[in-house]
């Protein structure tokens, strides 16, 4: 199901400026929101995530038209990923943008598997670097290449995602989330200038793990961090929290912690 | 003009699926080439590399549909730029390929000025890094975020372009071409690995500048080396040859050896 210019329609296909930037040069963002019988999870910080996002590149999204969006294509399924996506719109050959940039807007839904949230996962250690040196890496754009490649060199080594780190060496995040290390009570993600995106769920767990027993912090992290770390944790807004597994050859084991902080997310979702 | 699934038409919009990988995650890539009266300009080079590049993120193109897309659209304008474009086509949810792609491929003719081609050009030095750790950088892919970015604050500080450098900090291209460094006869240009795109005119330099009196060679390039070049120029398909002016407040004289070289490779252009 496909929300388009307006329209609400069944399939994916629809006409489209094949001079849209976000097309030809990757120029938009997107978010990827879950939606529960119908009704978006966090919507506010995702419409918001994203607005922040258009702006940077320097265009703007009105935020009432994402939440149509969002909302007309939430109930296509009992449990749904719901992916918006913003373009800085069509322009003429080369970098430069139009002067007056005309936005495009879609939103489409697909049906999620209830056991895709909180999967264990195993990380691959990618040799592809997070390009912390791009404001694109801390913007959730359609860029998702290195991604892609890292992804499936993951799975051909019997992995399920990868793990980046960024130019300096020091860890970033998964290939589709952010990472989390406890150490004791200590629960420390990398900051935004790692190269990182503002996770929604990120947020979350910074902002409330206070409340759980737990003290959050954001602080750089050098894989060798993750390897005495007592649990790693990916988080994003379909999968929630995922304990992971297995870093290349280094492996973790169950930890109570996991229940606390996916029972306390659980919640906050609710809200 | 636009040539998209086989039908020439005029306009930009087509009926275009949504959820292809292209758009959605930047899993494409692109070819420009420069058509002259209806011709495309060292037309070979150009679809063996597209073929080249989707080869290596493992989906096939087929190098005659590839022509026959490029001339459709090559007589639109008396000096063209041809922009040919190449995505895995749609997949489902998530950064998984579909096990078999239905790759998607289109045309389109942008008008050209005369001037466009060999015009000086002012470099400013980003700060953003060529991510020479991916793959992805030495492919022209579809996401072009990074030199959007980058070109806009070189136009914001009154540039014409983005100098890259790559994550060691060496030389690597520029915003939308490749870099050549003349030391004497030597004319230097840094190696794919460093994180650069493998150009047409750069691969038609390395072959035939020996023919023209000068010494080619790949070498790696510190920002040191550019401040004691004698020149400095900017390789692409549309540009040709293009003087740098000045690399931020380092400024460069006209040389006579651009001369040479555009001439050579007007020559080579029209064999």
């Amino acid at each position: 199901m496909l929300w388009f210019d307006g329209v609400l329609q069944e399939g994916t296909r629809a006409a489209f400026d094949l001079a849209d930037r976000g097309l030809t040069l990757g120029d938009g963002v997107f978010d990827t929101a879950l939606a529960r019988d119908g009704r978006i999870v966090l919507e506010d910080a995702h419409i918001a995530r994203l607005v922040d996002a258009a702006a940077r590149l320097g265009f703007p999204l009105d935020p009432a038209e994402i939440r149509e969006a969002m909302r007309a294509v939430a109930g296509a399924h009992p449990r749904a990923a719901i992916r918006t996506n913003a373009t800085r719109g069509a322009g003429p050959r080369g970098l430069a943008p139009p002067a007056e940039p005309r936005p495009c807007l879609w939103a489409s839904a697909a049906p999620l598997a209830d056991s895709f949230a909180c999967a264990p996962l195993r990380l691959h250690p990618t040799e592809i670097r997070r390009n912390d040196t791009s404001p694109a890496s801390r913007l959730k754009t359609l860029g998702y290449l290195d991604a892609v490649l890292a992804a499936g060199e993951a799975r051909a080594r019997g992995f399920d995602e990868a793990l980046f780190r960024n130019t300096q060496g020091r860890v970033a995040c998964a290939g589709t989330g952010n990472v989390f290390a406890l150490f004791g009570t200590r629960l420390v993600t990398p900051p935004l200038s790692e190269g990182v995106l503002p996770g929604i769920v990120r947020a979350e767990i910074l902002a409330r793990a206070g409340d759980w027993g737990f003290v959050p912090s954001e602080q750089a992290l050098m894989p060798a961090d993750l390897i005495r770390a007592e649990a790693v944790f990916v988080t994003n807004s379909l999968r929630i929290l995922s304990p992971v597994r297995a870093i290349g050859t280094t492996a973790y084991a169950a930890h109570p912690a996991t229940g606390i902080l996916a029972a306390g997310l659980n919640a906050a979702m609710d809200g």
